[in-house]
């Protein structure tokens, strides 16, 4: 059965590898992305697959019924892009300005499109139903994944698993994950609030300046005085703007900034002691604030059974040549809300391109990522997918049963 | 002499304020008063009296040579506007959209044009030489007064006095003050140059914004601790710039700022505990910075002898209700550089539209002042000149000579 | 053969209670344990039980050799007592005004004596080398030891296991960690030397408080900058003293902490870093330092495969009703030590008196633990000791070769 | 008049030396000067002298009438000593271990005994009274003055005139200040009451050393920030106090500082705002305080008439050689209080022993002065009482009144 499949995934790799490529050269933006939902989509059709689009957006949901019951399987690529100039120098290098695929989205859709038709070319001897996401706007809060669930791209789904494509790991190496493996990334704006002035008479004026560098130096022992020192947290100010002539003193200053967190407990309580430390910096210095604390994605806490699984599975893949536990990733995903509401695994599959640790990171304008490892995350998805249903059974049992 | 000045110059009264409405019409940006310059040249040249216009750029230099010998004695308005949009609701409102006389300069050039023609007119039976000083650019640093002291407005000057019109004062009232009376303004620009990332990778950057918060906290410390607090200083940041997107950590940021004080050595010492206190802060913060100290005008310090001989002069004009000291005044004047060369003071005369201290500040777009306060400008500084002559001369006896 | 030992174990309980409870009324203070010393030495010798004493200072070992040749497996349990005032109303309280059995030594001595005798009882039909090291000195770096390692105490020995009586956990459960279990523990000292001189006068000083207390503030960014966010460290400033009268400005300022981290690259990299910081935050306040930072006891790192032999034994012992994942503890250990030398691992076995979680913590002048706890921790480590044996055997094997 | 006056003191020089030289071997801590008084009441009696002592505690007030009627002139010097070893080696050292007069006011006490010995002998030509007074406890706050002047020892005194030998200006030199000479000093006490707990866990405490040190730093911004750059104010934090073991986190921090100002508006503010400053900190940092402000001495605050009569009457003292404005002294003085009652004048009499700006100053164990200044201070004290009764003449009539 796997080795089926496997098989029809190698002869298939040429096909993965164009769909990427194509892909590679039309990338659309978060949000915008019409004319990729359209390929997906009219690539089920033509295989007879049932399909469903606008999902939640541009959003694209197909379904292999598999030729006896069992459990249903979901599996879920992202497919937007970023607003980056493609900088490589490829013949598959982006075609449109501005706009790259540079977080390997192209490769995921990819993957998943060819796992299907493998699948689907072998859904007679399956069991239960194989259920294709493919999921618009990872990039961009709120992001596709929770229109999606909300338009029922997760019912009767027993189970979810999804990988990225990962360029500073080797091919072949697997990496995982027993609990959080992505932070929640949230986002906070702090507008201080002082009394400008001549910059000769501070006396005259609450310095909005001095305040929030005040602020910006308390907030560094949230992290170092108050979260947990086991619970890995970090809080930056990325953005300090308080432009003014040189003889002023400002009136206002903004700050914008990024809060990592791996649990809702850390989560709620960093959002709670920033209010708390802008509160009595600007007590303390007569000024008034605007605090807003934007939740982006929750942090991506896999299932651990499901997870175990997910890890014997794919030691099964003969390309699969080191599997080892992931260290904390403090950025995003949404694929977070998916493993809210259904068990389930989230992965990455090595795919330097060049084998080395020097490759381009992602999102980065020279970004591009080994497609060898296309072929191994759809065996390790398309394994884990159909292992599943006898998830419950003794391996024996279940080689025995699939043969 | 002084009943024949005061007289003449009552009845030029009416032209004074047509001057200043003309010009307040006809504002022009420092260094760029071209037209100004032309008229104030005429002005003296239709009154047949010596003038030399391009006195270091766009100064104009005039001389009343008196029928007896004496002290030459340099009176100093000057002429150059502001990029302020004139808000005001009056007939003689600005014509040059973005352009507008919110200082008062208009008015002090009127006041020197016209004390200067009465001047004239009784110059027989003057003693000693009048030098009437236009000064272009005393709104932008470096200002034009140095360039017009290098072009030799005070060659042979003895004395040298000036005043500003005062919004704030009440029109009747003269302000003093022997020794310093407005500070020296000096701006300075700090680039902290760090390392920039991912707002989740705090331990591979370099945190500029970080590091530009603790230095702006440091930075107190130069006034609360380090300068004698018996010597007025201010050190104001005005404009702290680090803009960049929620997730990232700034590699740069950006101080601009100005410093005011009262002696060089405070100056001085100012500039270089800046650089102490950044080159500490970089370097337990592992970025490098870049340090601009822009030196602006000097303070202006008043000589004693001469602050105390104008105020008895100006005790002489009927018009003045009240002489009181000046608080040390924050911001700069040029007119720091000519008290550099010759002997002199600087005062402010109370020129309060309304008679109530609600009036618009200096340099708001609603900004006007008292017309009146023209004329006792032009008998404070007229009388001053005169009396110079006989400055070493007993009271009694400077009244029976001039008898 | 386990059930061999357990039923000795078993019987032998109450001499168990009885040795600790004698041990607990009798504490002595690190590096001063020579009557406790005496009586574990005695102990072994009146069981014919070869045994050293003065091993590295007050240290005694043990060595128990079974019938047939196997590996050697030494387990460690300290016996030193604090300079705590014991507030317990129980009838072995301790007898030693201001000194304490407050951290459980007495109960892991107890343990391992009963241990050995029953051990010794067997040996007959045991495998291999049982060594018993009882250590002086954990509660006081430089600890017993480093002391006891280099008086040879681990020649020959293959691996070593440890525990710690756990009251903050309930008893039946025991808490292990593969990789870091307990942070090192280090100490830094810094003085700032300013200039001091009158409070009126702050120009003429260096104001060492003022200068401490921007170090205090600068070093919070260690942590919350600098190091790996999924790396735990903890930098605590414990003491602050700068005394002196109101109205001088302090001359001298000094700082006393705790750096806690779990990797000898973290732990380097903060040392460094705040030297870094203190020249920094120095060279800005024209401040002098003195900065000396006390290496304590190391991480305590389990060994992998150890860990996990040492829970599939664990798990054998009928009263251990919960085996999990510990958190990292923050405090330190010596124990890491015998780990940088020999494989093995330390672990914590429950022994909340009440069953709750308000139990008194360690070092808590009312602590005490339940005694029963005593009784798992040797049914835990002599399995795992006798198990070892055959290690490299199958479960099922292991079981024949012992039967 | 003057110069018999004069004369007279010249031949009492001697004396005055011994007096001074008495005093400065049995020195009296503040409110205990039980000998002192009892030596200066017994001078006063002997010379049968009308004289009151326990005036508002150890107070000594004696009263002089002259022949004729006229205005009553007061004159102070205090007489407490210092808890300071004396270091010198002198024959008129200190005999009391611990205490000396290391401050002047065994010479002032000299001064006005002896000026008082020369007025009672001239009193049947002097017109108007002479009250003496000798306070007690002027380096301690509350200070004698208070209690004193509650005590009536003001009554009908018409001006008050008292001098501070000064030890580092050059003998000869005498200065002087209109309005605030000597600032208001103040003293606070902040008590930061955080959660302490083990140095390994701060996220179960609130660091009161963070929190106190970022209260330092926060205080700083007062004086950089809110105060008015031309008022001269000074904050500073004297002491820091949490003493603790290197690894736990700090409960209780202790700060006590000063704070000098020379106007009740500044006082005022600065108390205001440190409660601010520190409201926000804690508001920021979970802590709670305890703030307490004590007023010390008032800014000791002359009158302008009588500060100018003063300096007149000064400059007819042949050894005074020169008479400058003082600079701004942020020291304290009790004499504050009397100016509050009385109009009046404090000045400085320069008496620097070796002509050098090197000398010891003021409160240092080696402090001594030039026993010539205490001659230029009694004639000084002196020709202003005896003048200030012809006051409102002109100069030429009061030298003829006087003849």
């Amino acid at each position: 059965m796997k080795e089926s499949l496997f098989g029809k995934l190698d002869n298939l790799y040429e096909e993965m590898v164009d769909i990427r490529r194509y892909l590679h050269q039309h990338p659309e933006l978060s949000f915008q992305e019409v004319n990729t939902a359209a390929y997906i989509k009219s690539y089920y059709e033509k295989l007879g697959i049932e399909v469903r689009g606008n999902v939640g957006g541009n959003g694209v949901v197909a379904k292999i019924h598999g030729g006896k019951p069992g459990k249903t399987v979901a599996l879920r690529a992202d497919f937007d892009a970023l607003p980056i100039q493609d900088e490589k120098n490829v013949p598959y290098k982006s075609q449109v300005p501005g706009i790259m695929h540079a977080c390997g989205h192209d490769g995921h859709t990819a993957t998943l499109l060819v796992l299907a038709k493998a699948l689907n070319e072998m859904k007679g001897s399956l069991a239960g139903t194989y259920v294709m996401i493919h999921q618009h706007a990872e990039e961009y809060a709120p992001g596709g994944a929770i229109a999606m669930i909300e338009d029922g791209c997760l019912e009767g789904v027993d189970v979810i698993f999804g990988t990225h494509l990962w360029a500073s790991e080797p091919t072949g190496t697997v990496q995982y994950r027993i609990g959080p493996i992505m932070a929640a990334a949230d986002r906070f704006e702090i507008t201080i609030q002082g009394k400008g002035g001549h910059g000769a008479q501070p006396h005259k004026t609450n310095d909005a300046i001095v305040t929030a560098s005040q602020l910006v130096i308390n907030l560094q022992q949230i992290v170092s005085r108050r979260v947990n020192p086991t619970e890995p947290a970090v809080l930056s100010v990325g953005s300090f703007m308080a432009e003014n002539a040189f003889n002023v003193i400002a009136d206002k200053a903004k700050l914008i900034g990024t809060v990592r967190t791996f649990s809702e407990e850390a989560r709620s309580f960093i959002e709670d002691q920033l209010e708390k430390v802008i509160q009595g910096t600007c007590l303390a210095n007569d000024c008034t604030y605007d605090y807003t604390f934007f939740r982006g994605y929750p942090a991506v806490v896999n299932h651990g059974p499901e997870t175990e699984f997910l890890i014997e599975s794919v030691s099964q893949v003969p390309q699969v040549t080191k599997i080892e536990e992931s260290e904390l990733q403090m950025g995003g995903e949404d694929f977070a809300y998916y493993l809210q509401h259904v068990k389930g695994s989230f992965f990455f599959t090595g795919a330097n391109p060049n084998g080395t640790e020097a490759a381009y990171p992602h999102h980065h304008p020279k970004f591009d990522f080994d497609e060898k490892a296309m072929l191994i995350a759809a065996k390790a998805l398309g394994t884990a997918a159909i292992r599943y249903q006898n998830r419950d059974a003794s391996e024996a049992e279940f080689q025995g049963n699939l043969a």
